[in-house]
């Protein structure tokens, strides 16, 4: 039995005594602690590989922040490469795949079979996890959405407009479909197997949603995301959308349990689309937590009454900018977690 | 006279037989004929400052595309330069600043005097441009918009976030306002003597809108926008604000005649907002252009209807990519063109 459930609860609409808080990358380059741990090895993929240290990381911001779960580190690119198409993270660039998928013959090449086997680093980092976590706080697994996996997939690298991708769906769209069908499978598989070493809820990533226009997300994205709800019964799950502010209509009719905001969103219109059917989540812009701290908890505030006491899981609009003090991240944690409705 | 002013028509809600259309960085790296140009000097400074070689890119789109508009072949920070702050333009990187605005010292440096003399380059250019034109089409001006031109001043390079001008917005508010107002007065004086020299209809370009929030525009960077729309009447004013799709019902109250529309953004919700107090301009993905000439065909016909036949202003729902070719751009521009509406 968790100690605390906060979470979970708000994910299934179920009553809270205050609205719980996690960090998107609050196990990272915030801390101090974390660069110690990233400093003692050569490369990024290679501490994402070590259970051991994945297991420290991850509990960091638990320990530290006083954060109402635990998110399991780790890349969303682990998917691509255990289908078959390597990367490399460069220092300070971000992902490369010195191989990309551009026609059928790519496309074939791709495994969609032994995910958990494949990706077993991540579920034995789980499992040693929650141990560790001796039931403190609920531990989320993640998955990248199968349109951004598809993205870099295509790209090769991370880029402002994704344009080789996005060209892919327009002048090739059956191979584009094929290739998301294929991810989707995968990544189905994948998340099966963190909720079966312990996950308690999942989020998928879909963070590059915000360069598609509605008719290529309704056409290519959002089937796929679909086909993950529907087949993750297990836990709760959240879909993270970043600037997919056009798609908040259309994720009501998914088996989503909790929708990601990013701070450009508006509140009032998500409730008014959502009803009580959604649990909402976010959506602070991370550039707020630069500021001092009377204006950290002064809009903090504002937005934890705009969402109101239920249904509302906090968090930022999105990843927390590794520059940012952990000291005010902590400031709008304590805030959330201090903040009392009925005064 | 002009022979053709539907942009000026529909822009001022007045009928029009059929939707008119431009591109937005038409005159650019998607022509040949623009390379060549661009091959001939060493800078792209250089060529913004030469009335001659502007004249000739601006001219090109016109008789190679057969756009309803020219637009003065020019850029943003030509504003950061007259005031004082100079900046570099790094092949296939983009503009850096050596000296980025930081502090009280750093706003007291720069001017907002003289900005008709100190950038006669443009509107000699625009004098120029007219003449070549010979009224064959309206003649658009543009600036960037002040949020936008602050955005570069304080961070001094693209980015992906703009944290550092947005760390500006949250830690020394007094400080953005003041740097905001003396970007907005010069933007004034810069648009008027654009429209003195011939600009027929002006573009305000808030390309950086998206990374900020509904409250951060609201009280930043929106009273900025009303300003420049309340001082220039004598032509009607376009406001684009890329990704700033929260915004939209705000822009309502403005004097705009025109509000530019990325490809992210509902066109009926647009519609049902403004009713017939604007007109709309875009909104075309431009990675549409990549596809086959049937899709090209098939999808710029459906934005056409969505949009209707009266108050529209064809476009992308930004700047076309540099690796588009011009022969899918006619497709697009043809297309509009030729649709009839009683079909």
């Amino acid at each position: 039995m968790l100690k605390n459930d906060l979470i979970l609860k708000a994910a299934r609409g179920e009553k809270v005594e205050r609205t719980p808080v996690w960090i998107m990358r609050q196990a990272g380059r915030i801390l101090p602690e974390y660069r110690a741990v990233r400093a003692s090895v050569k490369g990024f993929k290679e501490m994402v590989k070590s259970p051991e240290l994945v297991c420290e990381v991850t509990l960091q911001p638990v320990d530290i922040l006083g954060v109402d779960a635990a998110i399991i580190f780790s890349d969303i690119l682990v998917i691509p490469e255990a289908m078959g198409l390597d990367y490399e993270m460069i220092e300070a660039k971000g992902p490369y795949f010195p191989k990309t998928i551009q026609n059928e013959g790519d496309l074939s090449q791709l495994s969609t079979d032994n995910m958990a086997e494949k990706l077993s680093y991540v579920t034995d980092a789980i499992k040693m996890t929650k141990s560790a976590l001796n039931d403190r706080v609920p531990l989320i697994g993640f998955a990248g959405a199968p349109w951004t996996i598809m993205a870099y997939m295509v790209e090769g690298s991370g880029s402002k407009t994704f344009s080789k991708a996005k060209k892919m769906l327009y002048s090739q769209p059956l191979l584009s479909h094929q290739l998301i069908d294929k991810i989707t499978i995968s990544t189905i598989h994948y998340l099966k197997a963190q909720i079966e070493a312990g996950a308690d809820i999942v989020q998928v990533f879909d963070s590059w949603a915000g360069v598609l226009s509605h008719d290529l997300y309704a056409t290519f994205a959002l089937p796929a995301i679909q086909k993950i709800c529907n087949a993750i019964t297990e836990v709760p799950v959240i879909i993270f959308a970043k600037d997919a502010h056009y798609m908040l209509p259309d994720f009501a009719n998914t088996k989503a349990s909790v929708i990601g905001m990013d701070w450009t969103m508006d509140i009032k219109t998500a409730r008014q689309i959502y009803g009580n059917n959604k649990t909402l989540q976010g959506n602070a812009d991370p550039c707020l937590l630069y500021a001092d701290k009377d204006t950290i908890r002064r809009e903090t505030i504002k937005m934890l009454e705009a969402f109101g006491p239920q249904r509302h899981i906090a968090n930022l609009g999105h990843g927390v900018y590794p520059d940012i003090s952990a000291d005010n991240v902590k400031c709008y944690i304590d805030t959330i977690k201090e903040f009392n409705f009925k005064n």
